[in-house]
């Protein structure tokens, strides 16, 4: 028996010896099971969620509003992939109505900037290829309390406090913009990025582009992007963009169009509100214009799903989620003493490739005392996730290890 | 434009003018999106479904018996991961009272034929270490009704007549039994099998050892079994197996042991039925013995997922999964003319390793007239899914390329 294993076994009996009770209630923070009963995505009278969202977990969320809700710490599984039922909504405009999945193939999508331009329905779009990609679906603003929080004083970030449950990884279906623009015979030319536009009713009396959801990306994603009808290997829900959307892997949230109605290949940019004025990077205190950097690729990030709570000393599984944005998540350490000493912990289970997270899941011995507990991740091009992510204006893209630490006490 | 570009291109328009309705009809073939308004694996009322399992899909099951359940063919979705709300059910016995998951952590599992045995809480499991492993959980008879459908005048084989609904890929989380053993001072010495016991209620009146479900495998199974407690992502259901369910990946389904009781490292193989005188590879119309190959390893195997249905002549995409059983599977070729020419389909969407199945879709140019797809796999020891698969008395591991082969009439 190796040296490590006597050690384990030793702190294993040590620590199971410490009170069921303690050891059940370290074991619930381990684990959104034990408040689950059923995997039952479509539980009806769902508490606190708005009613088009009642089909989902009543216990795996935090409500901020009707149109931003957020999944619990420690409630996205430990499967690699979210389940539907616990992940994150995030709206800028209300959904249109449910109508529009009552037919899931008759829905048409407008394909612009192509040498023959088409308005294609969706049961066209299957004839044309299937791809599938996993990607974290994250809002631009995940994590955006911890930056809210480091502020001085008479600075002020506004947009909903996200902690780290803005995020989930899904696995998409559909077929690849490339293969529908070839088909259509391939980029007009001159084009520069690719613009989708979202299929929500615009409010009356509003200027539309003011509150149109319509976001250009670089043209470079013409290869990546996917006009998706399934989640997860279930029909896109309406809540979550269906009956198509537009994906862009690596790209923050607001660039994944819900009920995506025209996609085109473009000179410029969108004039819209959303991406001219909006989802910028620029200082606190400062306008958006469009000079400043969109929010579209992210960076890598990591955050700790479980211990949660405190438990009994001994024997701990440390797990995680570590992703990289647009690259492979590669490397991920892991501190209980606040960031002063790092260890490497392993990934577990099946890599879905750079888009996607990886779980990681470190056991160690956690002394009686208080614990720090943070994880800090390394992408595949050497990215180091900072300890601190600096202050802007909008509140985006947070990646900082410090903020989502997690203190427990073991005894 | 590249020649095959043009090429995709003219035919993909000529399908498209074809009619609308035929191009609906040959796309819902292609999804079951649908039929399915929305994931809700959780919706009541589930027609046709026995009452424990009302929380499924309604619309995408074979009910065979109260525990034998056949997921539709082309309603796995495409996604990789089989959706838990379309995925098969086949018991042996009756499941044990829904109160073993009202406290999940509270489920105890005997661990024997280690240096210290112990009976743990999954609480305390779930303190030891985590995994995750995607796998292909399927029936040991699945596909048995194209054996059946192949006899010879006077032959029979018994059993529930499976197509190729009888099979998922399930991402499992929980804890490897190595870690557990290893916590627990390693082997007592002298194992050559790892033994599971169900926690299955037994009927009264029988011997326990009839009906009993107490399989055995090989010791080298050690380094790859799971003792789970999630099902992509979700605290794992009764119907699958919740709270605990002992997983040996690249075996079929009858090895996965459901509320898994007692896991034993073992000398012998168990003397209970379902492992001596049942699961025996032998021939039609003899007894099964204990001196014939147990139902362990699953052989390689594919079947086409869609078209399922006729549709108008021209560009069409075929697409199916394919899997290797014990190894990864390596390659995966489509023929549109019943077996007599061939062209490799391309791989898409993740890879989630060697236990796993992958989807493969190909986009052809189908012209007028009557197709019989089919498919054939390669694992990557060489093996070759044959044409098919000599029949015997149980209707196990059936695998042949020619039994799911699908006629559609494209006009």
């Amino acid at each position: 028996m190796s040296e490590s294993t006597i050690l384990h076994r030793r702190n294993f009996l040590a620590g199971t010896a410490a009170g069921a009770v303690s050891v059940a209630s370290s074991a619930r923070a381990q684990s959104p099971a034990a408040e689950a009963p059923k995997p039952d995505p479509g539980k009806p009278g769902a508490k606190g969620l708005p009613a088009p969202l009642a089909w989902k977990d009543p216990n795996a969320f935090i409500v901020h509003s009707n149109q931003t809700v957020e999944t619990k710490r420690g409630h996205t599984g430990s499967g690699v992939i979210t389940p539907i039922g616990r992940l994150f909504i995030r709206n800028n405009v209300n959904p249109p109505p449910d109508g529009i999945v009552a037919d899931r193939d008759a829905w048409r999508v407008e394909i612009a900037g192509v040498a023959s331009p088409r308005t294609l329905t969706l049961a066209e779009l299957k004839r044309i290829g299937l791809a599938s990609v996993a990607t974290v679906l994250q809002c631009s603003g995940n994590g955006r309390k911890y930056m809210q929080d480091a502020l001085q004083p008479g600075q002020r970030i506004s947009g909903t406090p996200w902690t780290v449950g803005a995020a989930g990884c899904v696995i998409w279906s559909g077929v690849p913009l490339k293969a529908v623009v070839d088909a259509l015979g391939g980029p007009a030319g001159g084009a520069r990025f690719v613009t989708g536009t979202g299929g929500e009713d615009l409010p009356a009396g509003l200027k539309p582009k003011d509150v149109i959801v319509e976001r250009s990306v670089p043209i470079s994603t013409l290869d990546t992007v996917l006009l998706a009808w399934e989640m997860n290997g279930e029909p896109l829900p309406l809540a979550h963009g269906g009956p198509l959307r537009m994906i862009v892997p690596g790209y923050s949230g607001v660039n994944n169009i819900k009920y995506v109605k025209t996609v085109a290949l473009t000179e410029a940019e969108t004039d819209a509100k959303i991406q001219a004025a909006s989802y910028r990077m620029h200082g606190v205190g400062a306008k958006a214009d469009p000079a400043q950097p969109s929010i579209w690729e992210q960076p890598v990030r990591s955050w700790i799903t479980a211990p949660l709570e405190g438990g009994p000393a001994g024997r701990t599984v440390v797990t995680g989620v570590a992703f990289g944005g647009m690259n492979a998540v590669a490397r991920v350490e892991v501190s209980t003493d606040g960031g002063r000493s790092w260890t490497d912990a392993p990934f577990v289970g099946p890599d879905l490739g750079r888009y996607a997270w990886r779980q990681f899941a470190l056991a160690l011995d956690l002394p009686a005392g208080t614990h720090v507990l943070v994880s800090r991740a390394t992408d595949a091009a050497g990215h180091v996730q900072p300890e601190d992510t600096p202050p802007n204006g909008g509140g985006y893209s947070y990646n900082g290890w410090r903020g989502p630490a997690v203190t427990v006490e073991t005894a």
